[in-house]
């Protein structure tokens, strides 16, 4: 078992960069959830590749075909079975590698895992393409929360030294509209600007760049999540993590609070219009791995893209000796930006989990 | 379920703070596992209150009672479960956070979640105190790793604004040794006498500070790990973000490398006395979720103990209104330097319970 | 992981025969539920050895020590973990088995999974007496049934060849109370004698008998379990098998349905008082793996006892050689009628796992 | 969560009857396994419906489509997904039953688990179809196997009163085989003929009938399975309940246990050629949930075809009335002989589920 997640919503991942098809099974949702395949269609483009001259050229629809679990546009109980069929493919760019692994790639953990078996043409099972039936599930898992008012958006928050503007005290479904529909997704398109210009940098350089996102889920109720191992943070960092090229992961303030006094990072309880609510939300809306019911945030850490075309240092694994390397092929100077709907469909995907397994008929 | 996690070795934690005992259950232990009493109550120590002017006064002896799976100081093959008794209680002190929560505690989401009904005397389940059951379970674990050559060192890194050195590409078990006899741990004694210092004035302010430890493991095999969601990465985070106070979690260069260029973040491979290495390690020793054989490394942030004596802005549950609340009884102002066997505790869980996934007989 | 079962309501047992204690760990059960301590121990009673001429003389008082989880006799939300102190042991006994594997006994595939470690003394924990702590749970499992409306009652169905009256259509809790109330859980106490008399003819020639228990639960709403692995017969199959003893199980008329024609198995639906039943219930209350809202009903075989007293077949693990073997102390003759309540109480753990999987807060 | 099974080699199953197509996913197979795409067709095609007289003449290929998973004929360690495409469908047939459930089918259990919004044409998810992909599943899993001197074998040891031979106490291989090539799987093909004719007069009188499954693994190592709640029989059972139409599931000589004495159910061991043996299998393989390295058996009891074209009483659902049903189309008067290879199917998964989990690099 490894490319699955979830409780009582199992969302499993299939597929190789380079094979038939890839695609996605959920298993436990609810029957009955319509899916605007219009709206699945354009949070899948917020991903996909060529968005525009940040990314990578190629192109693929990415159109996903349903295989179970639908009918009559609901959902019918069954899991949910989705693929997209594979097309553009070059795997000759890739006979080189095999040999020589990638640094900072999975090829030779994946050459060590599996004796030399390991499908690895565009990086395998491992490549950042499986982030695609992700986004399926994930865009289907945002349609069922949001009919039940809870919303999941994601910003680009920094390229290297640029930083975006933060998510206010609560953010709201707007906003993560209005960021959803940018070319860009940031809020402060100035900054955005200056971060394309950093990756357009690191990219003349044949060099590539990393990126941290901010996502926030709002509308949650507060009491969801379980103590110790089964609460919020839990639940979405094993499945944040298997985001490919996650290296850090901070809830609220995070890392921050580290270097804050209690006096300072504690957040005070107030009550507004009946309702418990916190002054502030250092907590990342997250006590004892339960909810408070303020917004959910995290940050999420991606590491430049490892697939850089100056030459590296690498090793033969036939020769078992030093080796230099030059990838070639044009990859994504940065995939921060294209992360930024992967972390909001992995986030959703989680939080629609624990909505059904506290709330199985949903929250009324 | 809420406090277990593990796969092959399940961990299951149960106790509150002021309950009759606190314990742990370990399922999935393999047989014949020699269990050093004393190596494991010096473990539980360096976690132990009252261990140095930093600490809480309140003082257990937190020795570990065996009720099953262990016979003549072998694991036996069936469940291990091991309880600590509780005695040095003073309930009264906590009758008004019935009604007040604690800013940035769980009382509050645990009166959502359980209706009132929850034991938070001491911070109940979710107490720190937990923690103790959990070092019982990371002391063995540490015990069985170390048999196979792995081994797992921590330290504290950072005390608000002051950092220790870092663990060097390769640490060592003497090193860890070394720090776990220190009674601070950390690598550089005089960094420790300013974090010191910076825990002295927070506790005369009436404050407490937070803190970020830093953990590596040595000696695993590379392989070990799944893609996607039942990786290393994925693994060690859902179990530690159950460690009360975690707020942030990174891998390697973490969250820095979201600022670097591919160049400057990839870790380019060696061969070195034939085996494959890499020259850096900002990977933390995991690529794809898997390991490469260099040394695993996490940084683990740590909020400022939420306790705090000075007056805090909270509500009246009972009265749904504004109220002041003023925490009695003496708290640790930081709870991070104590934090630091707790994190290696839950690391060696996990990486045992992946080590038995796929080596169930060991590694030889 | 092994001594474990349950999805939302985790139920974890630990413990040896002549260990320093047994017990079970409960993690999700929901928090302010009431323990009835009385009605708990009585139902402990049931199956506890010495309560009638056919039970062995071994006496304990197996009474639960709470740990954890209970504050002012409801549960708190946090797992509740209760123990049963060791007592009465005689492990010289058992010395000799060490060497030479009781037949139809777990001594001989413990020793070769365990490598000779395994704490055997007693059955260690494979034995009958970890039932104790299943019973734990499965009497607070029923308690928190009840009190919405569902109840789980067993009999002795079959000792050898004589067989009880069937539970009817349609039975009820006060049958079920009645039931418990007798020494001998049987329907029908003249066959009850009929079967104390096999049981005494089998002890008397120093040999033992098997049985069978039937068992259903009432209440239940139509439309719990899910299709193909998840569904009502799967989850109680994986529980009920992990009763020491256990053989055989099937729902509803179970393995007669082979030899039936379809039109004589198919239960006919009808509507009564406004809800949809059916006319009978062949199937055990279970189509699909889901709920009808009829009995769900089933039949658990239970092997003979293999400990007798007759001289056996076995061999020596050090000689590798054919030997014979005496088994001393005295050793129920027959458990079947002791595991009625076992099978009460894992079936009523399984029920409220999935109760409160789909319905988390209870059924209103 | 449903439709998936398995712990380290995790099987999900998807599709509806009428849907686009059927398939399963297998996640955790080792790499590097040759998969034999003739020889698995073989098995699918012991499944397949129009075998021979006794079954519905519904014809489909059940060809499967390999998605993912395999790179030049071997697994590469990936997710393994297969699909098969629908082709056949008569969905007018069904409409009637959208409104009637049929009795002792799961019509009325979905309609009330999914509120009318279940795709129940032909039985959907539900249906007999969705073995289809369990056997892909199984004849990877019996192949991976047998490279491990594993097999997995299977006949119709009953139909009605009929009952074929059973196996002996060391079943082969080759016995396997010679089965599995018969267009009607039994041992004793005078008693096959005995079977068909029973199944012809319950077809003739728009009836159906029921049978039993005899499965046998052999060459399975002693010390595969763990005590209480993962041994083998829990996890097998887990599984087989799984399968449409399964009501009874027993191991070795299971129910009839229940009617012997100690002396006569306990197996004597014994030492044969420096192993230790059984000189009789009344245990069925397994002793305390832990294999014994005698050949695991058992039976599982297969219900008549629900579907029967004699009239049968139902009730209206939007009348909430009384209604008489005549469920038209053709159907499998019996599935028993059909549900051979799935029996074998599902033992194989989890055997190598099991044999994965403790030996994960293989049995050497």
């Amino acid at each position: 078992m490894s490319s699955e997640f979830g409780k009582i919503l199992r969302v499993s991942v299939f597929g190789q960069s380079h094979g038939k098809a890839i695609g996605v099974n959920m298993d436990g949702l609810p029957a009955g959830e319509a899916i605007d395949v219009e709206e699945l269609q354009a949070f899948l483009n917020r991903r996909a590749p060529g968005r525009n001259a940040q990314s990578t050229v190629r192109k693929e629809a990415d159109q996903p075909i349903f295989l179970s679990g639908v009918e009559d546009g609901k959902t019918c109980g069954a899991p949910l079975c989705a693929i997209i069929e594979n097309s553009d493919q070059h795997s000759s760019d890739y006979e080189e590698l095999r040999d020589k692994p990638r640094p900072s790639h999975a090829d030779y953990t994946a050459w060590v895992k599996w004796g030399g078996q390991a499908d690895m043409r565009g990086g395998g099972h491992f490549s950042g393409r499986l982030t695609a039936p992700l986004c399926i599930a994930g865009g289907i898992a945002k349609q069922i929360l949001a009919r039940r008012g809870i919303h999941v958006g994601a910003h680009l928050a920094c390229v290297g030294t640029q930083s975006d503007a933060l998510f206010p005290l609560y953010p709201t479904a707007e906003a993560f509209a209005a960021i959803a529909e940018k070319p860009f997704p940031v809020i402060d398109d100035a900054c955005g600007e200056r971060m394309k210009a950093a990756i357009a940098d690191a990219a003349a350089e044949g060099d590539s760049i990393g990126g941290v996102i901010e996502c926030a889920a709002i509308g949650l109720p507060a009491g969801i999540g379980s103590p110790m191992f089964e609460g919020v943070e839990n639940r979405l960092s094993a499945a944040i993590f298997g985001i490919p090229a996650v290296k850090g992961l901070e809830f609220g303030v995070g890392f921050t609070s580290a270097k804050l006094r209690g006096s300072e990072n504690n957040d005070p309880f107030t009550v507004e219009d009946g309702t418990i609510k916190t002054t502030s939300n250092r907590a990342g809306g997250i006590l004892g791995g339960i909810t408070t019911g303020m917004p959910v945030t995290l940050r999420v850490a991606i590491k430049p893209t490892p697939s850089i075309s100056r030459p590296q240092q690498t090793v033969s694994l036939s020769k078992m000796e030093q080796a230099e390397l030059v990838i070639r092929g044009r990859h994504d100077p940065c995939i921060a930006h294209r992360a930024v709907p992967v972390v909001e469909a992995v986030t959703a995907c989680v939080l629609l989990d624990m909505i059904l397994e506290e709330t199985p008929h949903g929250i009324e």
